[in-house]
């Protein structure tokens, strides 16, 4: 019993890329939820299905975290404001809160710390958890990384091998890059790790043993917010109904950071490959048809994808939807920082170990399962949450 | 064991309005599976997970029906080749099966008739139906609905009262229009009925007890082939994401036949009707915005419908989906039609009786249940099939 | 010399509906612009093609107007703001300006007080532009109609005939409603009349021979602003490439004041009036197809149309081409205002008389012109500001 | 007199890529317009506007022309009709002409031929258009390039002096790939020249002052029929309407012989070029966005191009426009070849040499012009027509 999340005072959040737009969004809702100045539109765990689940607390959430930016949160948080991701004089409002997770930031470790010192930058992230646990007199701490989209991680014989893994990092070779980095960091440290981005850490094989040595859960990869969660939807009308879908293209146009940082099509590689998975999974073959990603400054956090399905019925006749989405990346992705973030304490909460498929509602990519339809990742996210709440005891009477 | 369809050797179905393009539509693709000229995309029995429990053949299949129409099938089939609606020659290729089912058509009764005749009216659908089923030697009929959309009719006292009805129609009152008169025709004569359109026949009262009396199954109404198709893919996404929709508008452009029937307000009003349920049922609340019904003649059968969802996310942020769905109505609405009288067929093997919850999948405003999600509806379908399936003794072992 | 409007000091604008979305909008960016705290987007007149011909500055303009609402200026110009049409923080920053011009405006006189009262409304409109002309000592006045769109005004004989039209108001006759009264009021007090909506002012046959009577300019009718703006750009590229267009049909949704009053389908009626003529004038024939306009709250400003356009080339082949305009209505309507003001001076100063042809680039539905094609519109504009400009001696030398 | 066109018994078109997709569908629409099978839709020149003008007769027109594809026209025809591009039927109907069109086509130079040989090739495609002169006793003969897009040609000195180029191809030296080759062929053949493809045919200076040389006109190039149509449509309305354009994206997705040659990046290189060039000139400046290019097979001839256009307006407010277009790029090309034969036949006629910058309404990358407002490109064509055709005296009276 003493071991639930909610009767626990305090959990924690550590953010990997704690001053991105996604995180400061997150931060900046997660105070004005918490001081009553926001409802709970986007937040997956304040639906109604999540009643007396016990999940751990928003008000007794500490967020502490790393980035290698140093521009100050309140100055993120009034970027966001100008760019309509925030509303307007939000910022002010909860600057005090802002202010205090600020100060628990720090510098984090470069791609080019890490490939230059693999062995120091592990012991980094590994005081800066331990620091801000003792800090906060935390039980859970859960990291999620929410920074810069790396690129596809060169592969290794480490990877396959927990021990051989960490005997790597211990003799300082660089087989690692920062996402995975931090996931041993983590997992070494008693903390979940969850990758909100397409990082490789939680499908190296080496990282998902480490998660089940030490008893910790996983989830992954990159979240699910866009053409992929539309696709995730729309899919399986298409399989169900006995449509052929003959091609499926897609265009994705992005401004902010994310944006930038996928213009560079070494990083975009890694979006690519975990937006390709769901269509096979879910019709059973892989239509014909470009996904591409742009950078248009213009537009913002206002990801803005367009998609062409032609598709195939009944005598073979050839029927075409055509959609646009235009949603804001960071409003769409923060809440589910927090979802998650819940989630995973629960998890650790119930014992659970290694990847978490019942969290594949969140993911373009989930780590331990092959579900890509969103009704079903759904329908399985509230079985989960039920049998886990039991398990641990904290589901209300 | 011998009740089940898949030891029949014949089963019946019999469609009001034959003639129509649907009809002509489904009963060409009958043809050419039935002679391997076609595949089974569209049919959503012919999927896997439908494989082994015992549906009735395609092969065994009897199909007849009436119109007040007179054109024969092969010419109305050579209509839809030149609209694009089937493939170039098949008309020819199943021309002997088309005249075929020609010579089972009548001429069954018009508005007017029913109007002015009712009694009379009613026994000659009666007598329609003991002929057909006689001159096969049918087993199971199920009579199927997929004549013009009928205004909304009248309320009517009698419409609570299965004996007040079948009273009042004895005494030639006109209570009902042709569709639910051919309810109590089919029902009467120990038929199934479908109602593929958005006729009122499957949701007046004494219609269901009827149905319930006679322990014969009933289905409808208003088979879900396109833009309430994408609502119902679509809005639990925004439901089970927490996103707030403000407002979702919706333009539907068709010529067709169905086209020119739904250009006159009146008869669109039933249409509009069966459209507004889903949303409500879904997000738990009508979001602004209106649903338009327009005739374009040149758009023929391929309707074309823009939706524009305007949705509120974390922290209040607004964003926006739109899409244009661009079907061929008939070829979406024809394998349906063969799907539903294979289910029901099914369903009177085991002995339901009264509206099937389970087949919610199949329609608009789905009669005995309030499911309107798309995913849970195939997925009860596929439950209630294999139980069903298990009752009958059809499964295959 | 001295009549051309550069050498005026002071030149007035008077607006109907002077507290609305477009006049409050137009009067923030003029004080704005004349500030120095806006650029000149989106404002024709300021495009190079005008320099050098002598059109009246923006800082000598004394803006007056009337409304039956009561909302101050700063108070709509706030609203504006948070609706996103202008600037956060303009409103403050021009309130001087804006109480300036709001200390100007009169009451003005209500549909009932017309249809009751028509000579003493008449009276009441000619006094507030006799006192608005005295008061700031202006030699031009332009008035300009952007209240709310009427409806189609009832047909009266008194229309075909200025002296019959005089006689019947002299009489007390309610034979016109707010906007043609607005416009005899004007024309009788030697201000040039323009019509910025849908109603029938400018097009009375009485009221045009009223403005050949005083030598007075006339404009109208409807800005043309959104999608009737698309289709005078597009119709002429498939007129030019010999494409038939087959349908052309369009949804607009739209939210604001004007929305509300267009929810009402007797207002709407004269605006889908003057949006069937383009296509006809450029095509050469009507194409199928409905045009609809909607009330959609949520959308606000933000006018959102989609058009589909199917079409037909060589050998009969058919293509599709549809759009999505999504134009904030009063931004794009508000500069417009100020550029019809300035042309309209202009024809002042070099004694037009009459509807004026060359300013059908602004509308929906030009009086006195035939002329649809945008492009045409445009090199004429062009071309007459030259000659007049030349006429009255204001061109840059 | 005897110099115009139209008393010219025969003139002669000679297609390089005789047997592609545009040059079947324009045979067959030629063959199908003189036997009264089809009508005018898609042909520029067939409008009342060049009536009276004296453009040379359809049916006195000789077809010819080179590929180094073998399969026969009528085969080409039927793949067409399979595609939906020509109607059904069409290619039996006029089989005879395709047939003795056919009969003329030689198989031209390849890539490979033109790098090894280029003395011979250039010989050998001058004795084809030698023989196709002589065999028909033709006055006027025009090449127009209608073969796959070829790589950007690399640059060489000899490309800016019609001397230097003359004397490279004599001593056997590789400096022209096969369009440029073929244009060297036509103009010391006395032929004119016109390139419907982005190859650099028409802008190396060298076959420039080749052209003048030889009085023989030039057109090019890239013929202009889908999303850059649409933008020279649409641009200008923001250019003159004092909108500010901030990102114009585009997706083109298309399939067939085109889509397949531009899958490859090389290729695609020289289209994207004489797509970027209209959006400066109309606007001032380039806007921010990609422009794609992506092969998806099952869209076939129906190019879909997809534009999101992000604007400015008054006081800065942001506003979006997005089409789609969805057309048959066969269709709408096969006319404007046959319009451009027509024209530059009169330009023949009345001794014009060098670019046509009058016919840059046809282009994408109009050679000799930098006019590409289409309005204005249709606008400046009329009058050239009309000012030549009285050159010429081939004017109706
Ligand atoms: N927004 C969405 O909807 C969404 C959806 C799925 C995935 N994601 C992923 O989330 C991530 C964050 O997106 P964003 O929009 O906030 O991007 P962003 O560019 O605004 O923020 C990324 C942050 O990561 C920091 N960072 C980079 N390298 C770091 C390192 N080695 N250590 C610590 N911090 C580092 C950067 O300084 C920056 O502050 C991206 O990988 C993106 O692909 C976002
Ligand atoms: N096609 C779809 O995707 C779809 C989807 C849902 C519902 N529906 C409904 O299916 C029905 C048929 O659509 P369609 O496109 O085939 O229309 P259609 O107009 O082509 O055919 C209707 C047929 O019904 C016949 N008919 C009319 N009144 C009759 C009567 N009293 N008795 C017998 N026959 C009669 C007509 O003569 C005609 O042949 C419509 O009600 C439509 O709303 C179709
Ligand atoms: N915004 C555009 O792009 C655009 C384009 C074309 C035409 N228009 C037309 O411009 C007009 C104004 O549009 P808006 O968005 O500002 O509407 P709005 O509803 O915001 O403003 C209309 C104003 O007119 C006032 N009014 C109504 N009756 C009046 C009367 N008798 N005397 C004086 N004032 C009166 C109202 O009180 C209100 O303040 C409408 O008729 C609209 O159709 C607008
Ligand atoms: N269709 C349009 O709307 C459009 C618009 C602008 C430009 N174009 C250009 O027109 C050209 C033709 O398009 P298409 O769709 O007909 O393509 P296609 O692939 O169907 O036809 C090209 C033909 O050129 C032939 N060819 C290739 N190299 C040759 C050579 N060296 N000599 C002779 N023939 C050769 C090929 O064998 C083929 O038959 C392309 O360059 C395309 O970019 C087309
Ligand atoms: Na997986
Ligand atoms: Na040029």
């Amino acid at each position: 019993m003493d071991a639930s999340p909610v009767n626990n005072p305090r959990w924690g959040l550590w953010l990997l890329g704690a001053r991105g737009s996604v995180a400061t969004t997150m931060t900046v809702g997660w105070a004005a939820m918490v001081a009553n100045l926001a409802g709970p539109e986007g937040m997956v765990t304040q639906l109604s299905a999540f009643d007396g689940v016990g999940l751990p607390g928003l008000s007794d959430l500490v967020i502490g975290g790393c980035d290698i930016g140093q521009v100050p949160l309140v100055k993120r948080a009034e970027q966001l404001e100008t760019a309509g991701v925030v509303p307007r004089g939000i910022a002010k409002r909860v600057a005090d809160d802002l202010a205090t997770v600020d100060a628990r930031l720090t510098g984090g470790v470069s791609a080019q710390d890490v490939a230059a010192h693999p062995a120091e930058a592990l012991a980094r992230l590994q005081a800066d958890l331990a620091a801000f646990r003792s800090d906060h007199d935390l039980d859970h701490v859960v990291v999620v990384n929410v920074a810069s989209t790396e690129p596809p991680i060169e592969p290794h014989d480490s990877h396959s091998d927990v021990d051989v893994l960490l005997a790597a990092l211990d003799a300082d070779q660089p087989v690692l890059s920062p996402a995975p980095l931090m996931a041993v960091a983590a997992l070494t440290s008693g903390a979940a790790f969850v990758d909100f981005t397409p990082s490789s850490a939680t499908v190296i094989p080496a990282i998902q043993q480490l998660a089940e040595r030490h008893g910790l859960p996983l989830a992954g990869r990159d979240g699910k917010t866009g053409e992929t969660l539309l696709k995730t939807a729309l899919a399986p009308m298409f399989a169900d109904r006995a449509l052929k879908v003959r091609s499926w293209s897609g265009m994705n146009l992005l401004g902010g950071g994310d944006g930038q940082t996928l213009a560079d099509p070494v990083h975009a590689r890694s979006k690519l490959e975990s937006k390709a998975a769901p269509l096979q999974a879910i019709l059973g073959y892989q239509p014909d048809g470009p996904v591409r990603i742009d950078h248009v400054a213009d537009l913002g956090d206002w990801k803005t994808a367009w998609d062409l399905i032609t598709f195939e019925g009944f005598l073979g006749t050839r029927m075409q939807l055509q959609f646009t989405w235009q949603g804001c990346d960071s409003a769409l992705a923060a809440p589910l920082v927090l979802d998650l973030a819940r989630l995973v304490a629960l998890a650790m909460a119930a014992g659970e170990a290694g990847p978490l498929p019942a969290l594949a509602y969140f993911f373009k990519d989930p780590v331990g399962s092959s579900q890509h339809r969103l009704a079903e990742q759904f329908t399985d996210l509230i079985a989960w949450t039920r049998t886990t709440a039991a398990t641990t005891g904290t589901t209300a009477p």
